[in-house]
C-alpha cells in the first residue's frame, strides 16, 4: 500500500491539492458490469459540498465529478475508474501569511518540517478538500456494494458537538437529514446551531463525533491480523483529516466493563444467530458478525481560527496567527459523509478479499 | 499488505496458533548491520510473558524465542528474520465444549463463521498467544530503531482498569516496573489490587486502558493520506486483540475542545519549534512534530470466563457457556508489552519509508 | 500491488482507454523538490508519439500532457502527481465488427472471457495507447534519478525486425536518434525500411527486438528474492502491450554457455571492481553490479491486421476477419520508449527502497 | 509486496539460509478447508532433493517439511501456513576463502555491495537451497488449485543443455520422469549424459533451458496492466536463482514472425474456443485464453567451478579463485521442480484474484 492509497483489491489512490487545477481518485480493481453512471456519485459529494448552510466554509464549489476511464455505456469494465474533480473557486488570495507562518493545531509545519515545500494556497494536499475524491470513490464502492449484498446501507450521522451529545432516546434516523448537522436528535441540532453561530461569531470552532453504521452486511468479513475489520476501519477513519480518536462497539468504554456485561449474548433467530445487545459491534476477532457495524471517530476543532495563537515563521522567529478566510467553524460536519464514504471503500474491499480467498461469503453454517 | 502482515518497509507476518507446536513471526525488510541476539528480544518476551502474577494467565510458557534466520555473526543481514517459539504447555483438556459452543464476546464464533473450520484449541489464531510473536518482531525493531535515532524511547503503561483511572498527577515513570500492573500510579496500582482480586474470585473479567508514548522521534514521519502515521498507529493498535478503540493525544475527548483550546502554540527553541501543548498526541496531518508520539487504546474484558452466558451450539442449539481454564482476568495488562511493540515496528517502518522517499528525515528546515 | 499500478515506493498506476476522454498514471511517491516541468515530460511522450513516420500509426494525437496535482512552483511536493493525456482523435468509425468479432492474437477475445465487457473502441484498455501514460510517469522518473545519480542513462533501440538483426560490429549510438527505428545499425534501418513497406503493403505486420540500457547506477539496487532487480524489470517489460520474452545480459543465450566462460571475471579499478565481460547484464543474484543493466525483450508482431484470419463472434459463430483501421506495422517500434519508461520507472523504485531499506546506496566498500 | 515475498492474496514469504538451522516459507492467504498433510508437500521437496543422481550436489539433505501452523486435522484453516524445513548438511568447512573472494558470476560481490556483510557459508541467502521453500510453497498450492480446478496440471521439463536442444518430434511426456533431466526425449537424455559427465570431470558447469506447462486453466485469468498473467510468471521465473530469460508461448522468436503468421486463428469447439495453433503461449492480452499455459525460462551454468577464474578479494586485491565443493554442473535440472511450483503459486494467486473481483470465473459466455 503506498502512501496515498488504501484498499487491498479495491483500491483508491486520492490525488490533487486545494487549489491545483483538479483533484480526484484512481479506482482500481472495481468489479465489472455494475451499472455506474456520474449521478450516482454526485449525490454523495453534494452532501459533502461546501457552502450548504452558514455552518461550512463558504468556498463555492460545485464538484461536478467526471468519470474519465473505466465505465463503457453506462456500466463498469473492471479496469480502473478515473474520477476527476475539477477546482473551481480558487480565489486568488494573498497566502503569504500562510506561506509563511505556521498554524497551529495545523499540518503546515509538519509538511514543511518532511517535504521542505508544500502548496500552502488553501492547504494544498493537507486540505480537508481531499476528502471529496473520497466521497467519489465511496459512491463508487456504495454501488457495487449495492449489486452484492442488496441489503446493505451505510448510515452517518453526528453524535456530539463540542461538549453537548445527543440524548440517545431521540434518537430518530429520518431527522438526519432535516437538519444542517446530519443529528438523529432535533432538540440537540437546535441547541448546535446556537453553540456553532456563537463560535462561528466568536471567530473559534469546535470538534465532533461521528457515528457511521454499516447494516446488512454479512459474517464473516475481515480477517486475522492486520486486516481486522475493525483495524482497517480504524485506519480508514483515522486517515480522515482532523480524527483523533476511533472506536468500535463500546469503544474506549470497553475498559469500563466486566466481562459478564460485555459478553454479547447469543441466541437461535429464524435467520442465524441472534445477539442479546452489541457491545462488539459487530466486529469479533477482526471478523463481522453479522449485526450492525458500529464505527464512531471525534474530529478536532479546525485549526484555522480567527482568534490569535503564538507561532514561528519559517525562519523561526516568534509571531502571533489569525487565519482568515472560509473556514469551517466545525468541520466534523461535512465529515459525516466522508466517514460514510471510507466505510464503504472499506467494507466492498473486504466482500471482495472474502470471496477471493474463500470463494463464498460466510463459509461456516451454523445449525 | 496481507491478512497477517503489517508494514510497508519492514514488514512482520506473524504466524502460528495457541495449541500448535510452536508459532513467531517472519520478518523482512530489516536494515542490515545491526548487531541481534536473541536475549535483546528475549526481554520484552519475558515483560509479556504468562503466569508472572496472580492477575495474569497461569499457563507456564517459557516464550524462549531462536532466530532461525537473517542474522549473521551476531548481525543482520537485510534478509529476513524468522523468530520462532515453541508452544511447551499445550496441556491436554478436554476441548469438547468449546469445539461445540461459541463464547459471547469471543471470536470463536466469526472464525467459524467465516472459514467454516478452526483450530478451536486455546481460541487457536484467535488467541492472546499470538501477541508473543508481535512482541518479538517489535524487539527488533526496537534495536534498529536503536541504532538510527539514539534517543528514541517507547514506554506503554496502563492507564485505567475497570472504572478505576490513574490520577496523573502520581504520575511517576519509575513506578511502572513496580507493580504487576505497568502503571505509573502507585496507589492506583493497589486498588486495582483489589478490584481484580475481586473479580478473579467471581469468575469474572474487566477491560482497561494503556497507553504508549514514543519519545524522541523527528519530526517528518508518517505521510498523506492513508499512511498517515496516527493512521497506522490506530490499525496497529486495533489489530491487538480486544481492542475497542484508540486515541491520539486528546482522542475523543478532542471533540469537546475549541479551536482556540486545542492550538498547540508553537515558539522556538535551541533545538527547533517548541510547542505549548501536546493535545495533538506529536501528530499533525499524519506527520509527526517531533514531541512524543502518544497514543491510547481501550482493551476489552477477556470474555472467556466462569460466569454463565447464554449461547449457542455449531448446530444451533441454544445453552449456556462457562468457561473454565486458565484465563487472564484483565487482559489488558499483558497487552502494554503488546502496545510497545506495535509502535516500534510503525516507528521504525516509518522511518525507513522517509528516508526511502526523501533520503533523510526532516528535510524541512526551520530557522 | 493491484491489478493497474507498479511499483514499491515510486508507484504508478495507469488508467484509461483508447477512445475515452482521456487517459493518465498517478504517480505516488515522488521524492520532494525535484524540478518538474510539463515540458520535461512531453519530449518523452513526443518520441513515443503516433504518425511521425509512415511506421507507425496514422492516428493524430498530440498527447499533451497536463500535470494536474503533485508539482508546486516548479517542483515535485512529495504527494501525488497526475499526470492527464486527453485523447483528441478519437475519429468516428463503425466499430460494429470489432464489437462483435475476435481479432486473433489479439486481448479482445480474452477481456471478454473476463470480463464480460469491455470497451471495444480502439481496443479499449488493451489498446497500446495505455503506454503513453507509461512514458509520461517514466519522464518523471527520469528528472528524480537525474536528481539522484547523476550519471546514469537509459537507452533503448531496436536490434532485430522480422528476421532481420543488427549487426553489432556497426553499432552507433549517435545513429538511433537518426532513423524511424532507434536502431543504432545505420544499415539495418534500411533494410527495414524496405522490409517494412512490403508488409505494410500486404496488410501484414511484424515483430521485434528492443534492447534497453541503463548505465550509470551504482551497485547495489535489487532484493533477494521476488525484488530482485532482474525480477521487476522482466515483469514490467512483460506488461507491455505484445510482449512475450524478457532477456537479462546474454538472456536466453545463457543456456548454451559453460560456468567458465559465462564467468565475468573481476579485477580491481580506480573506482571499484571492474569486469572482464558482461554476460550477466549488470546484475547477479538480482542485485546490479554497477556494470550496465541489460534488458531484451520481444514484441510480436500487430494484430490487427488486413490479413484475413479465421475467428468466431460473441455468439459462437465461426466467421473471417479483417482489421482496418490506422495500426502500426511494427508495433516494436513506438515500444522503445515504453522500454525506456519502464526501465526508468524501476530503476528509480531501486534507488529509493534500498536507501530506505540500508540508508545509503552500496553500502558495502571494497578495497 | 516486500523484498522477499511474492503473491497478492496467496502470499509467500521465503525465508533462510544455506548452513542457518533452517529455511521455510510462510504462507498467507490460502483458501481454508482444503486437505493438507506433510506429505502432499514431500513429494515436490524429494523431486528437487539434491543428491539424487550424480548430476546434482552430493549435498545430503533429507528437506523433511514441517507443517507449523495453518493445518487443522488435516485441513488449512485459512490461516498462515508455516513451512519449515531443517537444514542438515551443514558439513563443516572452511569458508575462508569464499568469504574473502568473489566468486565470478555469483551474488557473493552483490550481496558484499549492498548490504555491507553476508553469510557467506554455502552462498546464504543466495544459495539455490532457497529454493526448496517454494517448492513447499508450491506444493501448497497445487493442493489448493486441485480443488479449485479439478482437472489442472502442471509440468516442467528441460528443452535444451547447453547446445543441445531436445527434438520436439520425440516429445513423450511418460519420458519425463524416467531420466535424471526431467526430459522428454529419451535420446537427449543420453547425449546429456555423455555432455555432462564431461564437464563435471573437467570441473565446468552447463546452463539449461526449461519449459513449464499449465493445462486445464481456465480462460480470465490475469489482469491489465501490471498483473498481467505474463508478467507475473516472468518475475516468478526470473526471480529464481540464475534464471537470464523468460518467455511466454513463442517468446523471443515472436519477433520473427508476421502478424498473419502469429494470429492463433479461432474456431468454436463444443466447450467454447478453440485455437488453431499457440503462438501466445495461452495468454492474450495479459489474461489467459483457455489454452495451455507455456513458459520457457533459461539458467545459466553455476558459477561456483573447479576452473580457475580471476577475481578480487574483499580488501580489492586481485587474485583467481577454484571453488571445490558440492556444487551442482547444470543447476537447471533441479530448477525443473522449482518452476512449476512457481507457476502454481502464480497460477492460484490469479485464481483468487479473479474470484475476489469477479466472483465467477471466466464470466464472458461466448455461443
Amino acid at each position: 500500500m503506498s502512501f496515498n492509497e488504501f484498499g487491498h483489491l479495491f483500491r483508491v489512490t486520492t490525488w490533487g491539492e486545494s487549489h491545483g487545477p483538479a483533484l480526484g481518485a484512481t479506482v482500481d480493481g472495481c468489479p465489472p458490469r455494475v451499472p455506474l453512471e456520474p449521478e450516482m456519485i454526485q449525490r454523495w459529494l453534494d452532501r459533502r459540498r461546501p457552502g450548504q448552510s452558514r455552518y461550512t466554509t463558504q468556498r463555492q464549489e460545485p464538484d461536478r465529478v467526471e468519470i474519465l476511464s473505466g465505465v463503457f455505456e453506462g456500466q463498469t469494465t473492471g479496469t480502473p475508474i478515473q474520477l476527476l474533480i475539477n477546482n473551481m473557486d480558487q480565489r486568488s488570495k494573498d497566502y503569504s501569511e500562510i506561506a509563511e507562518k505556521f498554524r497551529p493545531g495545523h499540518a503546515d509545519i509538519t509538511y514543511w518540517q518532511k517535504y521542505g515545500i508544500r502548496d500552502y494556497r488553501g492547504g494544498g494536499r493537507s486540505s480537508a478538500r481531499e476528502t471529496a475524491a473520497r466521497v467519489a470513490a465511496g459512491g463508487v464502492a456504495r454501488e457495487v456494494i449495492g449489486s452484492l449484498v442488496p441489503g446493505a446501507s451505510i448510515t452517518g450521522y453526528m453524535v456530539r458537538m463540542g461538549p453537548h451529545a445527543i440524548d440517545r432516546r431521540r434518537f430518530d434516523r429520518s431527522e438526519i437529514e432535516r437538519n444542517p448537522f446530519w443529528t438523529p436528535d432535533a432538540v440537540a441540532a437546535d441547541r448546535w446551531s446556537d453553540y456553532l453561530d456563537g463560535l462561528r461569531k466568536a471567530g473559534n470552532s469546535t470538534g465532533a463525533v461521528i457515528e457511521i453504521v454499516g447494516s446488512g452486511f454479512p459474517a464473516g468479513l475481515g480477517a486475522p491480523i492486520y486486516a481486522k475489520l475493525d483495524a482497517e476501519l480504524a485506519a480508514a477513519m483515522m486517515s480522515i483529516n482532523a480524527v483523533k480518536g476511533v472506536e468500535i462497539g463500546d469503544g474506549m468504554a470497553a475498559s469500563d466493563l466486566t466481562g459478564e456485561d460485555n459478553a454479547d449474548e447469543i441466541s437461535m433467530g429464524p435467520d442465524g444467530p441472534v445477539f442479546s445487545s452489541n457491545h462488539a459491534g459487530g466486529i469479533l476477532g477482526g471478523i463481522s458478525t453479522g449485526q450492525d457495524i458500529v464505527v464512531r471517530f471525534a474530529v478536532k476543532p479546525t485549526s484555522s481560527i480567527l482568534r490569535p495563537r503564538g507561532t514561528i515563521t519559517r525562519s523561526g522567529d516568534e509571531t502571533v496567527i489569525t487565519t482568515k478566510g472560509r473556514h469551517d467553524p466545525c468541520v466534523g460536519i461535512r465529515a459525516v459523509p466522508v466517514g460514510e464514504a471510507m466505510m464503504a471503500c472499506v467494507m466492498l474491499d473486504h466482500l471482495l478479499l472474502c470471496r477471493g480467498q474463500i470463494g463464498e461469503i460466510g463459509a461456516g453454517g451454523i445449525g
